[in-house]
């Protein structure tokens, strides 16, 4: 049974306490249950982590070597500013999708450029809580594929 | 039944004979048999389109107002390029969903910039031809999120 | 009595049908009525012609090559994107007004640049679909001036 | 009656003086006149100013404020440096016309940028002098629309 | 009675200590003696929170909502390069007034952009510590604004 | 008793009959008098002086020399392209406040540079009309530390 | 016996017709002679194809798929402006020769940049309308070395 | 006899009274009277004129049309954000000097540009006021190459 | 006897586990064992830190002043990111060599800018993990410079 | 008879001992003995130059003014750097054709650039070493017209 | 009695022999002599070198050290790129006179940076070949100040 | 017994004759006389080369091959503007420390990037004359590790 890990960045579990117009009404539990079922109906074994702390989550991304077999992330403001997110993730060398629920493209500037993207074997943005789904999908593939 | 249009832009007739180290040897006409499989699994009328001319793309997104409720488009090249295809979309003002099967931020500069991607609502890059699947899945979440 | 070719780019065919916010409420024929009328009120023999195809663009602008005395051009998208069409008025040389209905300036930064004003004899930006009656206007005073 | 005021930036008082490969041959004087009897023709009511002064060219618009119902502005060098005269006409809220004799995108890079562009109701460029009727039509079709 | 955060960036427990060139000879502790003398005279309840952690302050202001009427906030080296910051100011949709004692804009090129200033209700650079007296004004003003 | 110098640049006299979106409703009128309340609470003898014309704020300041201890300057669109003015605080050599009412960076790109800023003594930016209090406050603060 | 495909792109039909003064006397029918010429010399069997249609470009590119040994290509104005092309040629892989008439370094900016260069097996660039004999030279050493 | 026109720009009125570290103790009288008595020596009737109004020095060099047969000028400030000085400068078509007393080169960036140079007959930087005399020996060269 | 602090930043605990075609073979053990020898043949009292953590490695910079006579900084992906430690570094103002194993100008553009050079007394790049040896060794010439 | 100046700039004469991957295995005395042989074929009188210095290059090319009719020309590095050799060509006024074995648009975006391309006759890149004999061919054209 | 150094850079020699629509009909000799009468008129011992080499300029540069009290140098094409000619003129640490015959900023972009002006005590452009007397002039007058 | 060359480029023979802020007080003499007894110490055979002409570095360079083992380069002003050095550097193929006694990055912004740095094996920067120290005993590990 392949191993799942997704990470949530800074500020996502804030999720449907701010924003609504950008980020929509699910609320964070709500979005993790959803992402917990989606998991179980493609036989993914499921760990789910957040924070705030750019250092928790390298320390998070390293801690996945050997416990992961591939990742969800959505860096959040991360994305835009990290280098040593990025780093962790080709040190582990896990196969990632990269997870965006706001169209970033429709936002400042400063959001059109992700550290992260360049290393990511996938990439979903848009479709609000939705593109998590998208994304648990997507993974799946990367891990079959891999399992082949 | 809600109408799906799926638009390939130029060079995609291609896939299978060109470039497999980059897009993978699936070929286009197993490419768009698993598209109308999986447009069939999520309820979808499908419509698939193809072409090599910019001209010809934005008469085809002209058609579709009122033809289509969703689509899915890989611009391919045009994406760089195109603002009359940026322009058709916005006109016709049908919810998209924007895809490519290689991540682009893996490959030259200029492909980092998508004019498309500003009007998408959701957006798939990389996961190779299995990214048309995912685009499927989120067109029919546009849809199903439409006709609520 | 001059000769005057009025050329439409992509998408100038919905007028009336898209983006009225930008664009207005008259349609694209009413358009054209309007500037037959307004050519006949300046005694100018008119043909008219729309593509969405940057190569059928180019190659009406060809044709005016002996059978036209001044072009109105509102190019659209390829305004911003098509150096063959700057290439085939220059080939030409025939005096050319160039004409947008929305403000460019009020819009995206890519729209703010135009491969064709550097060859213009005149422009008009704004207005509405007025400003194809004040590029006629400026046509006939073009083909009045090389009359002379 | 609508009261049409327009406004010339610095050195346009020389027209017909300096530069005649770029502005042709007719002088100021003989400019104005022509406006006058294109303003009577259009039913306007004309005030006309000139000033070298960038503080100058600010109290005017200031003054306009309940003066006038639309402005022709062609402010010379001060469109490519003056976010004073930007300011006074976002202030006053006058629709207004810009015009420019010679084609900017022509001559030097620094004259491609209009800091009144983005505000304008309607662009008229090139044409030489006869811009300026243009730019009368384009603001008695103005003031007619807001007179509707 | 209104209820003002005061917010300390990375390295700003060292005031007094280092380069005092450029922050002057008042301490840490003097400065916060003095803000809170301050907000005890404009009637307002303080808290104080420093930290070097990106990570931390952002708990810090996740933590303000419904505890915090108004944010004054210094986030020292983070103003440059930290988009988790925004996005928690933005998430708990408290006014804020942003403050640098320095004036960032003699110093190197990097400080002269701030991701905060976009959504500050006010800005406070330069005037030394004593610029957190004013900004502590500048909060009470906010807070009874709010209040009306 | 320490001598203050206000000065307005342009446009600002228009304070409550433009743009009251971006500037609020207090009138110039009101807004001088509330600074000569400020000014007379911190012991300040006030001047004030407002001009649409760059080069009279340059009179303005080369006169401030000997006659005034501190300046408060609003330089309005000029903040973004006088050089001018800026040379001519650095030549008086007089302490000085740079205050904007609305927030700048919430604006147009252009808005967010300030010849002045550098030169500064400290900077106040947002907070309304309520901004030149705090500038008044500011000013006075280095006016009394001038004096010791 | 080799195959050489020469494609001429947008308003290179028109050579001996448009800017002599760029582009030399020689006609488009008279270019082709002479292409043909120098082929039968080179012992290369020769076709050749002119479109103003990006597409159509595409298409004729796709279509020398295993039908051409070498290709010499002026893809005029669209070798600034079209990645579309660029996929062709890089989908076929046939090694080809990028030629140009004019030196495009004497001419606008962005005559500057090529999308093509950086896959061609040879450039040639300036020569007028000889430089074709050195493509179509340079085409056969191309074909030469591949032969080995 | 040669008629030669000096004009200096803002704050330049203040020598020897401002920064003198950067523009040295020569007071701006004395340095008019070395001015005169230079050009006296170089046989040349002289009129020197000061503004700090970029208005009133495009007035002046608008006035020395046919009054003045070669210019001296150090526009200051306006050096770097004058187009409307620049035009002026075009419009009379009298050759010109630009000096500056102190190594623009040596100062902030924007100082490096100069509106002006492009037009200048020569330029002559840094050598504080003495560049004066040498301005003034170069007027004279260019009076005389006119007057051959 | 000289205090050295070794600092290692985010990733640089996964030394010879990670990316060794870049990194090399040598663990991180080993290389703290290496650094440790030559510290002490160096005679320089050893401290060695590492943290995934920007806000720690603050923290630990902070906790040097008085501490340590040297420091030797990998900062790893903050090097590219990270203002807090830069103004720390320059807040405890204790001597540093900056060190990278990796030459960082053969790896992506923006690993090419570190926040720290400017500040840094010696800086060494490539050598792989002999780098650190170099660095110590540079360290105890600072330190001894500083003895002296 | 025509006579011909090849010149070689820096470390092309080790051609066929560096970079063998990039340059081919033909030494540097080969591929000047299949200069000479095609310099024959054409009727041409050659000399060849080679040289690491820069302004001995300049020296080369200013000893060509009346002793070469047209040049040939791989300047190498200096292509990318050097004015000077830019300015000799100028100087001399000798048509001359630009040529570089590799494809310089594969390699550094310095290679770019070149600052003789705007002044050359015709420019030759990539082929390896074939390219001089299409150089040398193109030589013979040139020299040819001219002699017409 | 002052020692002056008057070194010409690349190309220089060729004065009156290359583009005299550029630099005048003055031949390289004349220009010398007429240095020599203006230096002795002004009681300044000369010394002239030219050279095309940017290496032997950097050692004659070098060998003015105790050798001259003032340099007059127009470095020719390695104005624009010579760090090196900069670094010896700093090193030898010599007042000089920078000088250009043409008007640079009327040339090619890259022609209006120069490396040396940031450390010119003066700087002379355009006035043709008069431009060395009025720099000689410059020279004498540093000379003087120096020895007073 | 490995052979070193170390490379000198222009003005490191004025080495503390010039610049002592920046350089330090250590003469030329002194520094190769330290530098030859540290190769002593590491058992390398030394050669010592400099030189102010680029043109001669690579020609030193190109010796090298086949001559020396490894190389120690201070290419001074040369590192920011030779692509001839960097080739020749990269056709020998030797491996290279990169070196440099100031630090760059305190200095002007073009000294911060280096045309050799992506070829380097290794780089020293800072440390004054140690500097060169630490490049020889790196030097001495690269051909350690070379010879393994």
């Amino acid at each position: 049974m392949a191993r799942l890990l997704v990470i949530h960045g800074p500020n996502i579990n804030l999720l449907g306490k701010r924003e609504r117009e950008v980020y929509g009404d699910t609320g964070f539990e709500a979005l993790n249950d959803a992402i917990a079922r989606r998991a179980a109906d493609r036989g993914l074994a499921l760990t789910i982590r957040q924070s705030n702390h750019e250092g928790e989550l390298v320390d998070i991304i390293q801690g996945a070597a050997g416990a992961a077999d591939v990742i969800v992330i959505n860096a959040g403001a991360f994305t835009h500013t990290s280098v040593a997110i990025r780093d962790a993730l080709a040190a582990v060398d896990i196969p990632f999708v990269e997870i965006h629920m706001s169209n970033v493209y429709k936002r400042e500037e400063f959001r059109h450029h992700s550290y992260l993207s360049a290393l990511a074997s996938g990439i979903v943005v848009g479709f609000g809580t939705d593109g998590y789904l998208l994304a648990v999908d997507g993974a799946a593939m990367l891990a079959a594929r891999r399992g082949e």
